[in-house]
């Protein structure tokens, strides 16, 4: 069987456990890691070729574009017009829905596809959320996030002056409602008082439970563990009561990386265009033969 | 807009909350029920036109099956050749790739779409099963059910002689392992101690841990009440100990017919041929523009 050639596009902490995610999956070849040309200078040995541009890698099936979020669309864009398919993790939920429909336009003239937006949220607690409101058309579900690090709110804070180093954990309360927990390191010369006020009433911050906390290593506190809980409870048809709930304890970027990876698999099955999570039927994603999967699954 | 012409076929417990569920439904509206003969002549008055061969009733989009999963494939054949899209609930796992396989023939030739094995297990629990093997495609999933009752077994124990009446509750002790509570009322004249060694030998009970209780009505003890609790521990790419649950508790036939409901709209937005579940976009099932989903669950 001919291997899917993929290319990690960025090689940070999603980009290496993308490498590992690959090389677990039997149906997948590594072409090559595009890296800025400043990382290939220093890169030092590799299994895998490390080039500054995509398009310095022969056969590329399927980009999987593992740069920061704001990044996400240029790559995207770069890759398609190589007729190269895309997956991507872009993770602000307010933008999905516009960079969907510019891709889109951009992947159907490429003759390629793109598919966004995945990993667990959005990803695969998009799927559950989706599925339950199959289930349940008219009702509630409250998506709870945590125990784990937040890397917008820790950005926020390390934004503030006076601040050294910094961590902000998402502690859920339940019903959607989440406290925040958040770990610094002070610069020399403020005062922490001060400074707790100026994170509490930062926007990131000023409508959730803030407590802050000063600790001598930020390091020392860091965990990748994360979780999930997601509630629903509604009506199916006329019948009330139906009570839905999904849980997850995972390593954050073990699993982003994961299903990027089922992605790329997924996405080459596609017409041109782009997609999110929820558009394309589950099975896409499994590596295997299909009838096997129906047997096994259903 | 226009709404969907849904036939419904079967009038037994689940197709009577199918019409509840279309009912609900702001995108279809009800072509007809299709009975027995029999029960037609003796249906009495109602809102929709019962009728005994879907071909009396005008313009159906789609036909769904509430017959017993033995009827099914019949069913299905005969609204297939009308060019009526079928979906079903058939329940017995081993033979859902094979009835698969027929259908898509039948439903490519006829030019409509059939959604088989549909519902909550299999349906929405096939799913759920899929994506935690997109999330770890290594490790274990135990899908625990109940407590419920469980319809197979009841019957089975129905056929011991010297049973009068008889219901078999499933109780999930962990790890796939179900534990069957078995209530019967007994003939006149007949030995407890012998109908329960007779039910702990039958080929359904006999690799499961099995009680059976004699009381004084079985019915009083009934309820449609059931549930699932499914766990998988697994590793995502290289990363060991990713941990899922997922959790209902519900009316069964309740969701059943959500779910008959919700593939009703799916399906027809397939092209010809025969599916599972698992193989259809999820958001092929919800209601409304599609824009306004992805921005609301993704």
């Amino acid at each position: 069987m001919k291997k899917i050639r993929a290319a990690v596009v960025g090689y940070g902490n999603i980009g290496k456990y993308v490498v590992e995610a690959l090389e677990a999956a039997v149906d997948f070849e590594i072409a090559g890691i595009v890296r800025r040309a400043s990382s290939v200078a220093t890169a030092g040995e590799s299994e895998y070729p490390v080039v500054s541009s995509l398009e310095e890698l022969a056969d590329v099936d399927v980009a999987i574009l593992c740069t920061p979020s704001r990044l996400v669309e240029q790559s995207a864009v770069t890759a398609l017009k190589l007729g190269i398919s895309t997956v991507d993790s872009f993770d602000i939920h307010t933008g999905i829905a516009d960079m969907r429909a510019r891709l889109d336009e951009v992947a159907r003239e490429a003759g390629a596809a793109a598919l966004i937006s995945i990993g667990w949220d959005p990803g695969s607690d998009s799927v559950v959320r989706a599925l339950l409101e199959v289930c349940a058309p008219q009702g509630i579900t409250y998506t709870n996030f945590g125990p784990g690090m937040s890397m917008g709110h820790t950005v926020a804070v390390k934004a503030i002056e006076g601040v050294k180093a910094a961590l902000s954990m998402t502690i859920p309360v339940g019903t959607g409602i989440h406290r925040r927990m958040v770990y610094i390191e002070l610069e020399e010369g403020y005062d922490f008082a001060k400074v707790s006020e100026a994170i509490k009433s930062d926007p990131y911050f000023v409508h959730d439970e803030t407590h802050v906390m000063l600790v001598e290593s930020v390091e020392a506190l860091k965990d990748m563990g994360h979780g999930v809980n997601m509630v629903r409870k509604g009506v199916s048809g006329k019948t009330q009561n139906q009570r839905f709930e999904f849980n997850m304890s995972i390593d954050n970027p073990g699993l982003t990386s994961q299903i990027l990876v089922a992605g790329a698999r997924a996405v080459l099955r596609q017409k041109p265009g782009a997609y999110t999570m929820i558009e394309i039927p589950i099975i896409d994603f499994l590596a295997g033969d299909r009838e096997q999967i129906i047997r096994r699954l259903v």
